[in-house]
């Protein structure tokens, strides 16, 4: 069923165990759209989940909820939680709070996600029934029909795989000395505007046989508000990360090749797009599509930190593992001399909530 | 839902990783017992299950199976393989092959297991969703009515916790200077066996919450032919591993008072007494009760790996993790010299498979 195995799918896994450089530690900044987008998810379940539609196909006295790309926490607990309380709220509301069913909380990432972490972490106190599922969400990973909600929060920005051209040193979409399409030619980012198209696609065809007819999915991510992709941002903080990762091979640190060859599978699609993937699917209505008025305030260690969590399992694999101290050392000295990166205020992305129900 | 944080229950997890006292590495010895269920397992599944009245009362396209006690693999994934193997093969001998379902195979083990193992090992090619599910078994761990097929190899020997009578120096039933019950006085072992029944009820209890009308629960645990608690067997192996540490504390190495309070939460019930605790729930009819003709053929080196790959875990934590190397090479050489330990000719110890079938 799953196909991580398949080498041209590439896993992300954030940083595991609870370390200085852990995910779990290094994570404040994904927090922040998880608490923005917490009223909203209280809205969804208050006005758009329909009890009756749900269980009428496939009777249960159980809600399942799913959250896709759950990494190691603490955020994803957080959000479920949130979920719960709302649910059983509009329970109780209604008269029901006899007939509360039972919840079971499926966690999902990559198989090399630290479920060790995640497991020893779930909260002791927690009145659902968890459980781990190991996958690529643009696989299937459960079974037709059995999901109530879908969460995924920060997620579903990454690619499945890299486009094939920005790395054929023959095409014009060759990403050479770059390991982002932030900063590069309009090849490039219509290489990687592709790729993420044809993954929303397998996103959401794996949801829709996934989720029950009247069933919810919340998705929040980071957009980019460009309109054709020729406009250019200035360039993300990965870039600059990406001019480290060059600076250092300019000193015979790395291999140059290895830059021009490595590229983060990751990227912020513009609201229109996603917009776009959403609607060729066909098979959820758009109840939601809103911009989060998040702002996150980290200085330039803390967003070195921060990238370190999430990035720094993809560097080893391709750099080797003990280039990665000098680097976001380096990384956090570019920052710091470079703050429009990461000032807030001058922040293009903003972080897009979704909110798809199940036709 | 999960109280597996009550610091009263022991959590007993297997040696992860893939090294050279894994768990994955050292599990020939039970992977005997699931072999020689396999064909009382197909025959359970041909005879027993009921695929109508299983979906009467919760119709779902999906048949979903719990291994709990999975450890790492890879016995759990042969017996889970053998089931799925055996419901399609009932769907096509029906006539029903277009109507296959989908199987959801949930891996049960406690929170300290190592998933990250388990589920880097799962088969690539499997036809099942996987996910794993963190807790003990004398717990509820799924929702309710949401298994059809409930399996657990030597798991069913572990007792949630020690009696407290055992660790009690004014008790008659204090363990003096051994770490089982096997070769120990009468009281000892009524103590093990009061606290095998109570958890042979919670665990049974869950489980006939969880399981469908109509569900299987195949279960194989080591069993011990005595008809009283007076009738001694002759020592177990764990019994000559207490005697190690005995030794061990007599030349100052650990502390002769942690051998005294120390306990392995085993426990091999008569079958008599394991039908009585099965009787006295009453929501499972018994479909089978039998021994296994299985003999294992484990010289003295691989007795002592096996017993290192289970209990490490449990000794390190009692004793610290400096004692184990040479512990378990004494074990080896007392092994070596006592060969009726682990002769399968001397064996006293049966498998006992039991199918229950959920009312």
């Amino acid at each position: 069923m799953e196909k991580e195995n398949n080498t041209s799918t590439i896993s992300v896994a954030m940083n595991g165990g609870d370390g200085i450089n852990s995910y779990a530690n290094n994570s404040s900044f994904q927090k922040v759209a998880v608490d923005g987008a917490k009223g909203m998810i209280r809205e969804a379940i208050k006005e758009k989940l329909d009890i009756q539609q749900m269980f009428s196909s496939f009777p249960s006295k159980t809600i399942c909820i799913a959250d896709l790309g759950c990494s190691v926490g603490p955020n994803t607990f957080t959000a479920v939680q949130n979920i719960i309380d709302e649910i059983e709220h509009k329970y109780y509301s209604q008269g029901l709070s006899l007939q509360i069913p039972e919840f079971q909380v499926f966690f999902n990432d990559h198989v090399g996600n630290d479920f060790n972490k995640l497991l020893t972490s779930l909260p002791s106190e927690r009145q659902y029934f968890a459980a781990a599922v190991p996958g690529s969400f643009h696989n299937r990973l459960f079974p037709k029909a059995s999901l109530h909600f879908v969460h995924s929060s920060y997620s579903l920005q990454w690619l499945s795989k890299i486009p094939k051209e920005v790395e054929d040193v023959n095409s014009p979409a060759w990403n050479k000395g770059r390991i982002s399409y932030g900063d590069s030619p309009e090849e490039v980012v219509e290489a990687f505007s592709n790729q993420y198209v044809k993954d929303v696609e397998t996103f959401l065809w794996a949801r829709a046989q996934e989720v029950v007819s009247g069933g919810l999915v919340a998705l929040i991510l980071p957009t980019y508000p460009m309109e054709t992709l020729s406009e250019k941002s200035f360039p993300l903080p990965v870039d600059l990360l990406g001019t480290c990762l060059m600076e250092m091979a300019k000193k015979g640190l790395v291999s140059e090749s290895k830059v021009d060859s490595f590229n983060v599978p990751g990227y912020a699609p513009s609201v229109k797009e996603f917009e776009k993937a959403i609607k060729s699917n066909g098979c959820f209505g758009v109840e939601r599509l809103e911009l989060l008025k998040t702002k996150v305030g980290l200085d330039a260690q803390t967003t070195s930190m921060h990238h370190r969590a999430v990035l720094e399992g993809l560097i080893s694999k391709n750099f080797g593992a003990e280039i990665t101290d000098e680097l976001f050392a380096l990384f956090a000295d570019k920052l710091a001399e470079y703050s429009h990166f990461y000032n807030p205020e001058n922040r293009i992305y903003a972080d897009l909530f979704v909110l798809l129900k199940k036709k």
